[in-house]
């Protein structure tokens, strides 16, 4: 029986590209898949859950958290906290389970430091246009908000060389997939624990 | 418009592991795919067909190329030659369409010296056991030739270590989807051609 470590999926790319549509799509067919739930020192909203939505830490707990390196990245918003914690990412790797994090170009640059096993995936929207009409639609944007957005997408995407994969958001079904294909993939690769299995096996290795 | 070159997709393992059961229902799914067709010596059997079953060649032709080096890779195998024209790979890749050649261990020790960037999935059967019964359900086997072949598939597994994926064959269905995902996956790497475009691109850039 052939035992193997869970990946880490770093899921990123500038904001509007689909990077959360994607991944809720994907996780509805392959709900063996866990979604990482990032930590906050903001308030919580009010339809928030605990542990679901976010991990919910005062500014003064999530500072200490920082002293004690528990984050496999972070960084603060706007006056407030947001990391992703090293060590339920860990747990569910080591029993097998595959992760997927989605977080920022930033965000990513800094795992890709501190777990360089992990796998990047950059989504990419369709064209510079959609993106903004994307950002467009979420509303809530002044013009000039929405041309900083637009030229700091410009810059992230540039980052797109640190990144292992790519995908072009143009049809969510067709990127699910990809995101899919990647993820079974990156589980089909000859590694150091496959040809270990294989080596100390004799004439009846069973592999199934 | 991204227009990229098709990868290579050199799949083997040992006889009896099921490669040729796997390729024939990727392909019914993925038409597009283009399975490479070998070259040979041998005289053609009745129901095979020129360009479809294998390119024939006379032994001087073959040899002939040989020496033009018009081989990807080449073996001779009970007084016959048999190999891979080096010339309708490379068109195809550089149509943008994804190739696979389904040969043997040795021959894709050739490839991986000849074309380093195609990508080598090696299909395991679910245990020896199972491959035995395997290539007993074939027949024509003596005591003597199975042992052989028994024998030699354990030398050719320990190969796999020179191999970038690997499928354990003991679902025709599931280890269809693993390869149609190995091979979707490698068409979503960020290669040099990726960050070229992007580079190259400037605000109105289109990718789909």
């Amino acid at each position: 029986m052939l035992e193997r470590q869970g990946n880490l999926f770093v899921v990123s790319g500038p904001s509007g590209a689909g990077k959360g549509s994607i991944i809720k799509q994907l996780i509805k067919q392959r709900p063996e898949i866990w979604v990482s739930v990032s930590a906050t020192s903001r308030e919580p909203r009010q339809d928030e859950v605990e542990a679901v939505s976010y991990f919910f830490k005062s500014k003064d707990e999530f500072r200490r958290l920082i002293d004690q390196r528990a984050f496999l990245e972070w960084a603060e918003v706007f006056c407030n906290y947001y990391g992703t914690l090293r060590q339920p990412v860990l747990d569910a790797l080591k029993q097998g389970t595959n992760v997927i994090l989605e977080i920022d170009i930033q965000g990513a640059l800094q795992i890709k430091q501190m777990y360089d096993e992990a796998i990047f995936v950059f989504i990419l929207p369709p064209s510079l246009d959609e993106l903004e009409k994307r950002i467009k639609n979420r509303g809530s944007e002044t013009e000039e908000s929405l041309a900083l957005r637009l030229k700091t997408a410009l810059e992230e995407i540039s980052y797109i060389e640190k990144y292992d994969y790519f995908i072009i958001n143009d049809d969510l079904a067709e990127s699910t997939r990809k995101l899919d294909a990647i993820i079974t993939a990156e589980n089909a690769k000859v590694a150091r624990d496959v040809i270990e299995m294989l080596d100390s096996a004799d004439k009846g290795f069973m592999l199934g």
